[in-house]
């Protein structure tokens, strides 16, 4: 089956935001085992988005649409899909209904006469309710059997339209059941983790194992197809238990909904311990992620942002002959400000840390990108030194992930 | 002048990444007034590839292309382009000189016989070096007098090699100067934005407005076309300072490369106050933005993250009878927090934060969304409430965005 992705919006060309649909989608369709060989953006403008649908379906089994379904005169994706698959627009009384609902509740004032224009459809095609918005999303088909999916623009409404209603109909048009598990894989480098498995993605073709880099993580898809769910599990669990074996606590969930720091929130939990942090050059950020995961609040009381000196002396303790002798960025500084944190807070475990992230602060023997990550577990401290390379946002960002990981791995570590 | 984009790349149709190189390339041309109306990606398929370039050299100018242009077999961008301009590809001596010095310096290991690949360029074609990578960035014509651009894929790379010797050639090839300032408005909606500037922005032709939405903030991007740039700062010097009219305050910069925490930090420093943070339901995220400036040590020592009722308490200061009678989403706690949080820091000025970021603790009196910024600047105490739509994620970027803006906004009023 392949694919094509269509992406309506003069905002996109005019570079007003960035296209997250169509790496959704792509990803999503890359899932189940579906082909994407272009994605196009187009404005709202007939002549050229009549070309681009045209030319697409020329070349494809299904093509995705998105955007261009709103109220306003300039929303043409519909009335382009119509005329170009020679449909006519009728009006969907259910979506009339489920629209004047939508308005009504959500205090928008007046509902103008052009809000009717998105209860029209094309004759026959299959409506799908949003659950998050006024446009409905639709799936209309060629002469020559092709699908054609219209879904609105706005992530909060396309996500979980696609998610929950799209999907299955997509998994539906195959014979074959696609199923996939995630593994998430924190403190690893992507070169190191394509190397440790590539016996494993060499010649692969069912299951296969894709891997999603992020910032100081990598994800592994591995999807297997079957003709049952059954069986494409069967499939996939030696790979899994493959992967557990090598990367061992490296892997913080397998879980596709769960990310790093619900992972560590969980074992915080689980292991009924209070955790605080210290940041220097991090500024707030690894509290902030912390703060990410509702109900956190059972094992995080406070943090301290400690960027001064005179901060991490005050607030941490951190001994004056240690900042001297060794400098605010060092292993020293790292450990008395885990132990001043969790002593000062009254936390059971803690985690700290202090770098340079640059621009400006670097010396030949304290370059940008050191970071002295501490955590202080069970009375114990350990400390690790880190040099990441990137601007002063992406030191941040790494140190963010390496000292949640570290964390979490510190507390298996002693407590597992 | 018609500028197409083709994005190169398997990772970008597996969804593997997101295309943020589309979206700054469209924001850089329309900043320049040239138009785009198409972005195209494929995968490193020499067929796919050839007749995409094919169809956008039919319909455009100039046809930027970016990624595809690495050592290994896969990249294929420069070869396809090659072919289809009918150019030979020839070696160039520099690229491969600056390609050794750079692989030397980095300690990349042994250059490998595939790294000279990169120093094949078409016949006649124009070579931009590369600051920050092996591939060098490429300017090819074709018969008919249109343009080929090559870019790197990297956006480390790619950023500053557009920005310092793509775009100079772009504006020359332009006959008209074309000139844009920015200005930047937070702590407004987008809506309430445009409709002031609606009768601006109508029959507008030469200089335009751009508004640009971003989480609380309105960027307005004023472009003016003229034959010198004397005249072109002309037409749009009088609608920046009706703009400084209509939004007063609102207004935190018109510096291209200013952010609004850029623009807090630089009045701090103006007026030598030092500032610290309390922070609840944003839990780090303001003293994170704070922390993204370089060299804010002059103004912020130390930051707190009370999440707990007893953090607040116990270094915050916030009364027993205050919590219990109001609650700790309240106004009172707000201003509570802001007072506290400067004399436990001993801080000229402080932000608090307090609300219910979902998606639980919502009530009918207190909404998910609910939260109260207070400010204490010149011994005073400025309290405000918000209600903000949208996920948990949303609403504490907001909280941010509105927090910072009214520490900006309040330390103005009282020292300007």
């Amino acid at each position: 089956m392949v694919v094509e992705l269509i992406s309506v919006g003069t905002e996109l060309l005019l570079g007003n935001i960035v296209n997250t649909n169509a790496c959704f989608l792509s990803q999503q369709l890359a899932a189940i085992g579906m082909s994407v060989y272009y994605q196009t953006t187009v404005g709202d403008n007939e002549k050229r988005l009549q070309g681009t649908l045209k030319e697409a379906l020329k070349r494809s089994d299904i093509v995705i649409l998105t955007g261009g379904l709103g109220p306003t005169k300039d929303d043409l994706t519909k009335e382009v899909t119509a005329k170009v698959l020679k449909k006519e627009l009728v009006e969907d009384k259910n979506t009339k209904k489920r629209i004047k609902e939508y308005l009504g509740k959500s205090h928008y004032g007046e509902i103008t006469e052009n809000n009717w224009k998105q209860a029209m459809i094309p004759e026959g095609a299959l409506v799908i309710d949003n659950d998050n918005g006024t446009a409905p999303g639709l799936v209309v088909g060629s002469e020559d059997g092709k699908k054609v999916i219209l879904l609105p623009g706005p992530p909060n409404e396309l996500i979980p339209m696609f998610k929950e209603k799209i999907l299955p109909i997509l998994k539906e048009s195959s014979e074959e059941i696609i199923y996939s598990e995630m593994v998430k894989v924190a403190g690893i480098g992507e070169s190191r983790v394509e190397t440790e498995i590539a016996d494993l993605i060499q010649n692969q073709s069912n299951p296969t194992i894709a891997p999603y880099a992020k910032t100081g993580e990598v994800h592994l898809r591995i999807t297997a197809k079957a003709k049952s769910e059954k069986e494409a599990k069967k499939l996939v669990k030696p790979i899994v238990e493959e992967l557990k074996k090598r990367f061992k606590n490296a892997i913080y969930t397998n879980k596709e909904e769960e990310n790093l720091e619900d992972a560590l929130v969980r074992l915080l939990n689980k292991h009924d311990l209070k955790v605080t942090t210290a940041e220097s050059c991090t500024g707030g950020l690894i509290a902030g992620r912390l703060v990410n995961v509702a109900g956190v609040s059972e094992v995080f009381n406070q943090g301290l942002v400690t960027y001064s000196n005179k901060a991490k002396r005050k607030l941490l303790d951190v001994s004056k002959s240690t900042l001297k002798k060794y400098g605010a960025v060092s292993k020293q500084t790292a450990k008395e400000m885990a132990v001043g944190a969790a002593i000062f807070t009254n936390s059971d475990v803690a985690v700290a840390v202090t770098g340079i992230a640059g621009p400006d602060g670097g010396t030949e023997e304290k370059p940008v990108g050191l970071v002295y990550i501490g955590c202080y577990v069970n009375e114990k401290t350990v400390v690790k030194e880190f040099r990441f390379n990137g601007n002063r946002n992406k030191v941040r960002e790494l140190t963010v992930v390496h000292a949640l990981d570290l964390l979490r791995r510190t507390i298996i570590e002693n407590y597992e």
